[in-house]
């Protein structure tokens, strides 16, 4: 018994998008246990996604769309498997309703070629999207063959794929032995450092051990194989205990965390309250920090000082300051989060200056060259300087800069 | 005759890795002209992968296969392919010097298992690999089949793809044609709608005119086969002609435009300034603005005002305002904007406050409310007000503020 992911799109054909969704339902698939051996990507064209069709429903059990489900002509994949299988299509009322719901909301009128989106074939059930007004389908066409539809947009397709087709192949009796994952994460040490510190626990089989590069960070999967996740956790945690032992405060959270929410929720805990001054990160850090929802009761704002003129004017920045360290430099970076931290009215300040390139480097301060000032509740201020260099480009520098800042102050507030 | 792409790898289908090598070649056949009708995966297994062969070479004339050419017992793609076609393996003379040339540049000894990477079939060419120990091959198992072969590692794949495999390909009379593209990109307009305005165009042949939607935003690819680029922007620039005068304002820009950098260019043209005062989007979108290399040249700062104090104290809104319309409404949002434009000093201000949930809505003020202001150079402010409804959540919510803050000043300086 197995599945298999037939993914529609001539976008794909012509690689103007990276196939994201068959990386997701990959990872689905492994993460339930089911069998998975092909994957095929084909545009649209009708001819062409029959004959897909016609040689995965031999090898698999469950046929995986993503794609092709959208209100504009060249969106064939819900007809299209209606036909192989000679079944007509019928409109579906609810989906009309949906569609019609969510354009009210925009204030604006259904498009006339929406109503394509709802043209099920009959016999199928809507397999609900709750973003966009594209649904799925949960359909048998046949006994021992279940056809599940997604739209090619990978954030609807996540939901869809996690509200309502795991439950139902799990009520299929479909994925009974999971395979649960801790994701342990770190940060302020390489890659292959933290593996020396835990290299043992890469020989555990039950639960495996294994490490993965984020984007700026370090990971551990701790991943156990079990009935349900009660059995795993019991297997997993005391792992999990004793690698955090080890890495000390290079551990900053896991699975969801991120160091945006893990220093809200160190705040929250605290009842204090910190601003931000960006001058290379130019609103970075504070997006970074209000994407948590109820940021509002510990981040109060902040000043963009991308011009030298801003860190003088609104952040009280003594122009001498400038004069001699330069706009990047660690007083500079002092001043400013001590600058924004009295503005304020805040417990904590954080201040960011850098060269975040491609231009602008020199000699002694070369692109990448970050300083992360700190101003502490008492007033007292200290800084950190980060040096990414120039290989990885202005982006990378940029969203690490705030992550780094925000490390900062999270290691400040466990130690 | 077609092209066909087969990439081999059991951590593909455990979604350890995303695939982008499928992506890299698929815009190479376009680029080529080289038509290419079904990706497939498949995991380290020869009897998978020779029914992979057995369903491809029914339908195209070359056969590109990535990974599984590595030294370890998993890598099985070169003997599996051999075995198909009933052909011996033989070790190459040269290939072997080569991987013992690269071990001795790290002064280590070839290890016995890299010997395997040597054997290719009776009849195939070497396709070389400058950087890794992994050759790929070249060869026709029968008239009218080419098969080539590439290392699963990108650098590599890439390196030997333009090198050695384009060259080839041109010499036996493949890619004289090649596809010309571009992207054309909206804003403020449906998918749908969009469609029904540029219907007549999906008719065309040369060039074609396909519709997709992008994160907020709207693309319309238009495509041409030529012999030369020249040739090809001949065949599209008029389309594209005719559908801006359709779009008008709603369309920004075309293939890497964003709408940060083509305001970013409207603001240099004009040597004009901007300033940002941010609500719910937190610094999105100041971070939007310097993204842009350079932006310092018309982006000066701004002021994250996320608390009401902030916005009051930093820029100077009136408190009577934000008691009568609140923090989130039309005169916050425009008092924000002429606030940040006059302490900055710049030309432009821009202010968005907005509830992006989940929690904060009202009857009056659903999740999804935005008002965006904008401050002109005259001081004059207007303001337009945002509903992206609550389905999408907070993150896309933010996102396409920032978006629609700096489409709200493109269309002023556009107009």
């Amino acid at each position: 018994m197995a599945a298999e992911i037939i993914c529609v799109g001539t976008e794909l054909l012509l690689g103007e998008i990276l196939n994201s969704n068959s990386q997701y339902l990959a990872q689905e698939l492994a993460r339930l246990g089911i069998p998975h051996y092909f994957q095929t990507v084909v545009g649209d064209n009708p001819e062409r996604i029959k004959q897909a069709i016609a040689i995965a429903q031999k090898r698999a059990q469950i046929l995986i769309f993503t794609g092709g489900l959208g209100p504009t002509p060249d969106d064939l994949t819900t007809e299209t498997i209606a036909d192989f299988y000679q079944t007509t299509l019928q409109e579906s009322a609810a989906v009309i309703a949906d569609i019609e719901a969510k354009f009210a909301q925009t204030g604006r009128p259904m498009a006339a070629n929406n109503r394509k989106q709802a043209l099920l074939p009959v016999g199928a059930e809507v397999l609900a999207n709750e973003t966009g007004t594209a649904p799925g389908m949960i359909w048998h066409p046949q006994p021992d063959l279940l056809i599940l539809t997604f739209p090619g947009v990978p954030s609807e397709m996540h939901q869809m794929w996690q509200e309502v087709a795991v439950p139902y192949l799990k009520s299929q009796g479909w994925g009974q032995t999971s395979i649960y994952s801790r994701v342990l994460r770190f940060r302020g040490i390489g890659e292959s450092s933290l593996a020396e510190k835990v290299t043992d626990f890469f020989n555990l089989t039950n639960p495996t051990v294994a490490p993965y590069a984020g984007k700026g960070e370090v990971r551990l999967r701790v991943s156990s194989a079990a009935s349900s996740e009660a059995l795993a956790r019991e297997i997993i945690d005391p792992v999990v205990d004793q690698i955090k032992a080890i890495a000390g405060l290079d551990y900053f959270g896991e699975d969801e965390d991120t160091i945006a929410s893990v220093v809200g929720t160190l705040l929250r805990q605290r009842g204090e309250t910190v601003a931000v001054a960006e001058s290379c990160t130019g609103g970075g850090l504070g997006a970074l920090l209000t994407d948590q929802p109820g940021s509002s009761d510990y981040f109060w704002g902040g000043v963009i000082a991308y011009d030298n003129q801003v860190k003088i004017k609104l952040l009280g920045v003594d122009p001498e300051i400038i004069e001699h360290c330069g706009a990047v430099g660690e007083a500079t970076a002092e001043a400013m989060a001590l600058g924004v931290k009295e503005r304020l009215g805040t417990d904590w300040g954080i201040g960011v200056t850098g060269i975040a390139g491609p231009g602008g480097g020199t000699e002694q301060k070369p692109v990448g060259t970050v300083y992360v000032g700190l101003a502490d509740p008492a007033g007292h201020t200290s800084h950190i300087l980060l040096q990414f260099g120039d290989r990885r480009g202005r982006e990378w520098i940029r969203y690490l800069s705030a992550c780094q800042a925000l490390d900062y102050l999270r290691r400040r507030l466990q130690s």
